[in-house]
């Protein structure tokens, strides 16, 4: 594999930057490291396990987003797992078979109707506190979360939050509010808890903006970012990254020149990128995705202004007229995407790049249910 | 197989009903019939050799977006292939090796770089021809496509364009109008070949929107449209199809309720029906999908509101109250997609419904390049 040079890939392919990999989960870390705080993190932007098992040194276990990736964890030697979706009723019996496979599997519940069929499955959850009105998840300190961890007896094991909110703050004074309540949507509902004789071992909040600009964490137990080993262009949007720190970028082959429209045409459409528009609504909107050359480096002004299924369609932002000499067939380009998540889960692996951009491995990754 | 039940499915699940399938195909082979046209079906769509081998009778061959579609449906017995995407000099090695394996494999080239690429790598080729200044593609009847015809000599074999514009229109006036403009751009620029001794075989065009709507065909040999097999929102909300047509839907099970929000939360966020937002611009926006109950009846003012990685949003449209003890914990619900490219690209396999809605099989398909 280390005789494998990038221009050697075929396109579309998805980079994996291993130093920029290491520096983000090294940083959020030490950033959780100094609260006391244990890192759960939530493999479902990475997919891999040859990725999470670099996060995992100290953390108190993964967080999933399906029972595939739980199934994928536990068969990579991960014992503790935090399913951190609402289960359909037809899924606890998988669920329940890999609890038995001594694995501490914990779902999420957010009604009494979950809680007695999780109990009776013979599962441990949580209960999901809603504390940004975004998706999921019953009121803090309401009576709902009494209700629900009355139901859930020996079942009950803490509760659980998701800022994703976060994600449509403008300012890092806003994240930092999103963040305390987050916080205090656990930690009140956990006290209240506790004061009627339940006390909660789990106390978890998580996302990437939160976990980064928070300013206490007194009471949580853990947290579950996950993006944050990638990082994206909403992520640095928000103030969270700069650019430089953003792990993965699409390699892309121009394919084609529109002069008269000023467009380079590359093989990286949707398709590669994936649909989602994530820096629509920011400051800076991208488009489809940040353009940089083969080695990396941002070509200012240059974005995906639109895709197509296998073409995307790349422009100046600015207008300014493109040097096409400089962009024949054939150039390949790198294309940082919106939304981590969102891009990764296109691709069946990562290829691997090490110190000086050197293709070092290639790391599968799941997707599916 | 025949003993599943689709409450046994474990969802979100990809739905394919085998009766909406077939009348979609043959709706569209009668009509290109009736104009003596070959079809060469777009696989970009659907990547399954179980559902395009229902399309290929008399048909021209197929169309496709990648080279592992390619590969996949020579290693499917197809003979005559369509690239119909401009492609990268890197991968010309690659799909060289599939022409020698006694493929008629026909690539796509709109630059006189690329033609000589081509040309070199012994490949054959058509020439795009931009109709609808979408994406790629010389002018219609352009000294451009006069030179890169030179520039493939032998390799010349016809000219082709997509109308994908037609996606745009928000009218059938306006759909015919492309489809005419779609013809005129391939029949006036292979003329104006041919005039000067260059005869092309293949005079292509391809759209499901203008294949349906456009009144001539005259000089065109084939017509390559993909979705019309599944047909999805965007389509019926051009007036191509009804929601009765829509072939697939996400099978998806309500997982929460959220009622002072009026929400039902589903198992099928983003990650099941793509971030595709094709109807955000129609006159009836589905959010990110139309919600039908478990047997496939839409279930009218319902659709997917908002979609996080692994969440769907569901209310009504009119902002009226669910009646949510008609709506428990694990209800199943299908949801018909925005955009079927994006929403069958984010699953492995089709689980294929026959006449009375039971479960008949399960077909893989494929992704990646």
């Amino acid at each position: 594999m280390s005789t494998l040079a990038i221009a050697d890939l075929q396109t579309p392919a998805l980079l994996l930057s291993r130093p920029r990999l290491d520096r983000n989960i090294a940083r959020m870390k030490a950033r959780m490291d100094g609260f006391a705080v244990s890192l759960r993190p939530h493999m479902k932007t990475v997919k891999s396990a040859d990725v999470f098992r670099l996060a995992l040194e100290g953390a108190a276990g993964v967080t999933v987003s399906t029972l595939a990736e739980a199934e994928y964890a536990a068969a990579n030697g991960v014992k503790n797992i935090l399913y951190a979706v609402g289960m359909a009723p037809a899924k606890l019996q998988r669920a329940a078979a890999l609890a038995g496979e001594s694995v501490n599997l914990i779902v999420t519940v957010d009604s009494v109707d979950a809680a007695r069929a999780v109990a009776q499955a013979g599962l441990a959850a949580v209960i999901e506190i809603d504390s940004d009105d975004h998706r999921a998840g019953v009121k803090p300190k309401s009576e709902d979360a009494r209700e629900i961890g009355r139901a859930l007896g020996g079942s009950f094991r803490g509760v659980m939050t998701h800022a994703g909110g976060s994600y449509d703050c403008r300012s890092v004074a806003d994240i930092r509010a999103m963040a305390e309540r987050e916080r205090r949507a656990v930690v009140d509902t956990a006290a209240m808890l506790a004061e009627a004789g339940t006390a909660s071992q789990i106390v978890s909040v998580g996302s990437t903006p939160t976990a980064t600009f928070g300013e206490r964490f007194d009471g949580v137990t853990e947290a579950r970012p996950g993006v944050y080993m990638f990082m994206d262009l909403v992520m640095a949007g928000l103030g969270v990254c700069s650019l430089d720190d953003i792990a993965i970028s699409v390699l892309a082959s121009i394919i084609g020149h529109q002069r008269d429209k000023n467009w380079l045409l590359v093989d990286a459409g949707w398709m590669a990128l994936s649909r989602d528009r994530g820096t629509a609504g920011h400051a800076v909107d991208y488009g489809y995705g940040a353009v940089c050359d083969e080695a990396g480096s941002p070509l200012e002004d240059f974005i995906v202004l639109s895709a197509n299924q296998e073409h995307g369609i790349i422009t100046r932002r600015s207008g300014g007229p493109i040097d096409f000499s400089a962009f024949p067939i054939g150039r390949m380009l790198r294309i940082l995407p919106n939304h981590a998540c969102a891009t990764a889960a296109q691709f069946s692996a990562y290829e691997v790049l090490g110190d000086d951009e050197t293709l070092t491995a290639r790391w599968p990754r799941i997707n599916g249910w």
